[in-house]
């Protein structure tokens, strides 16, 4: 059964390596600097250890992973872009044209792109085939996919996220691709968390004033035909969410499973990671906020979660674009745990007044 | 005449070339995404045209600039560290083990240290010797330096800047090193801007309630007693700046001649980019603030210059350390610039469709 196997992947997902994240906090206070004023980047060199067991985690092999499918509510004309995108930009990805594609590749990160449901037939070599069907169907009618379909594309991230870890990724972020995906995002935060849609809802990638009020009835009438239970964030993901939301759940699921830190773009990743968080709360402990994105409903996503960012860019184009560049502030991290003197080092010795006299044996940067 | 030349230079700096911004903010439009969704990086994007006058900006080359010095003010008991560390710091920079050396080289960036007051002989063939002299003179009972000094640590700055652009460093970090030097950024700040003493001060690298309180009320003593004119910017890092500070107005000012983009770090640097900007407006242009640092006064700098910041890290390390980061958040848009795809190229073609067919010819990131 799915939901035994679903059941089995969550209740093997542990809590962090208190010891090593302990070690690791006593290596940060060694370091020549006063203590603590590395800021987040001395939290995070903690909880990679914490995550990992390891004192120098080793990020060079990372991935963005993007959940693309499509959306029934589209019809409903919530969304300022023509459904065939997600199909286009599915494919563009791959071919290094999107923003993900772009970002990811000046950060060193592959892009592994999941069809979890674009609406159209995709045969593509370098596509990872996991589509539940295509397209969920319209939540302003009815739910967006049964409850078994939720949890077959929540397990559909867990195993990619499984698979990914199995393939040496030390590093993965949640991204998507899906027309659409920003209505049943916050139709999926506004169900978990009574947040009325006028807070969940946001304008996406660029809706009118008239067509955005218009999403928020939508969101509402989603919310009060299918009656999502709070309680059970399957029910949640099935009534009113999206393949992709559900896939994205999964791959939080999974990292934290694979005990792999997962790393959450913007708003959508952000309420997949809160998902994840309901059905696992230990989950949360292998997330990474990255940025503040600009759409309206991300900072009630991320204060239900309980979670910081690191970056503040203004940035709503998804895909998982912010992810690689919190790659780069977690590199930093990694640099400081792995490179830098402790106080012990940083004294200024004897023997080294004497090489600088000999002008042996200097290192640079 | 030093300040004939310091004259000369300021009146050269130009303004960005809006032809150049205004092309560049065309094709990000052409690009395949929402306008606007790229937020911050598109900005950087527009901004780096107009200052380069270049479309598709070339960051590989970049440094970070250490300007070293220590800071009279210290015998106040101002510091939580002792003032050897000015000297040991600036040796350790170049071996490789501060913060900064360990977080510029993950992003490949170099370190220049530049020695302009430190308070003992260096005499290191990886530091620059650009002494004013060993330490300012102590803020508390007179000024840091006197004017002539001040216009002279300031040509320091401009001219390491114009040096590193000549050796083709195409994009600036302004870091310090030295022991006190939050007490003399805050009085500069104060007597710029006219905020108290109470709200600029911050516990720096770690100061004990007692001496934080202590160190406001030197700083108040330092603007009573030498009276800076917050109309003359060398009159104010004269009478109670530092070499340090004075020197990396001057990188700030001399990035701008250069029409090199020079990225600011945590609260000393953003001093020294306000007393840039009172110096020469334009010069504002130039800058990229980084991070928004722990240290208190960090903010009210911040907004004087009304300037935004990208990343939130919680850190007060100083030392440069916040520019690298940046400087990967610049490579993200300099990246989505030359690689992002066209809407014209983003559409999903028969040509393409075929290739599909036969499989040839895939791109992948």
């Amino acid at each position: 059964m799915e939901k035994d196997k679903l059941i089995q992947y969550v209740s093997k997902i542990k809590c962090l390596d208190s010891e090593a994240a302990a070690k690791a906090g006593a290596r940060l206070n060694e370091l020549a600097k006063p203590p603590g004023s590395l800021g987040k980047l001395e939290e995070i060199a903690e909880k990679l250890a914490g995550i990992s067991g390891e004192m120098y985690y080793d990020t060079a092999k990372r991935c963005v992973i993007v959940m693309a499918s499509d959306n029934g509510v589209y019809e409903e004309g919530v969304a300022a872009t023509p459904q065939s995108v997600t199909y286009s930009q599915t494919i563009n990805c791959v071919r290094g044209l999107t923003g993900i594609a772009v970002i990811a590749k000046q950060f060193n990160a592959d892009v592994i792109v999941v069809d979890v449901g674009v609406n159209a037939d995709i045969d593509h070599p370098l596509i990872k085939n996991r589509k539940i069907r295509k397209s969920t169907w319209n939540i302003a009618k009815g739910a967006a996919m049964t409850y078994e379909e939720a949890i077959k594309a929540v397990l559909s991230g867990i195993e990619t996220a499984i698979e990914a870890a199995g393939d040496g990724y030390k590093l993965l972020g949640a991204g998507e691709m899906g027309i659409a995906n920003t209505t049943t995002s916050a139709a999926v935060l506004s169900a978990l968390t009574g947040i009325p849609a006028e807070k969940t809802a946001g304008k996406g990638a660029g809706l009118k004033e008239e067509a955005y009020k218009h999403k928020i009835e939508v969101i509402k009438k989603a919310i009060e035909n299918n009656k999502p239970n709070p309680d059970d964030p399957i029910d949640v993901l099935a009534k009113v969410g999206g393949f992709d939301i559900a896939a994205m759940t999964g791959l939080f699921l999974g990292g934290a499973y694979m005990r792999v830190p997962v790393v959450i773009d913007g708003f959508i990743s952000m309420v997949a990671a809160l998902t994840a968080s309901r059905i696992s709360p230990v989950a949360k402990d292998f997330m990474f906020a990255s940025h503040e994105s600009y759409e309206q409903g991300f900072a009630h996503a991320a204060k239900a979660l309980g979670i910081e960012t690191h970056l503040n860019l203004n940035m709503r184009l998804g895909e998982g674009s912010g992810c690689p560049i919190m790659f780069a502030v977690i590199d930093a991290a990694c640099a400081m745990m792995r490179n830098m003197g402790t106080f012990k080092q940083a004294e200024i010795d004897n023997d080294y007044i004497e090489e600088l006299k000999t002008g042996d044996n200097f290192s640079v940067n």
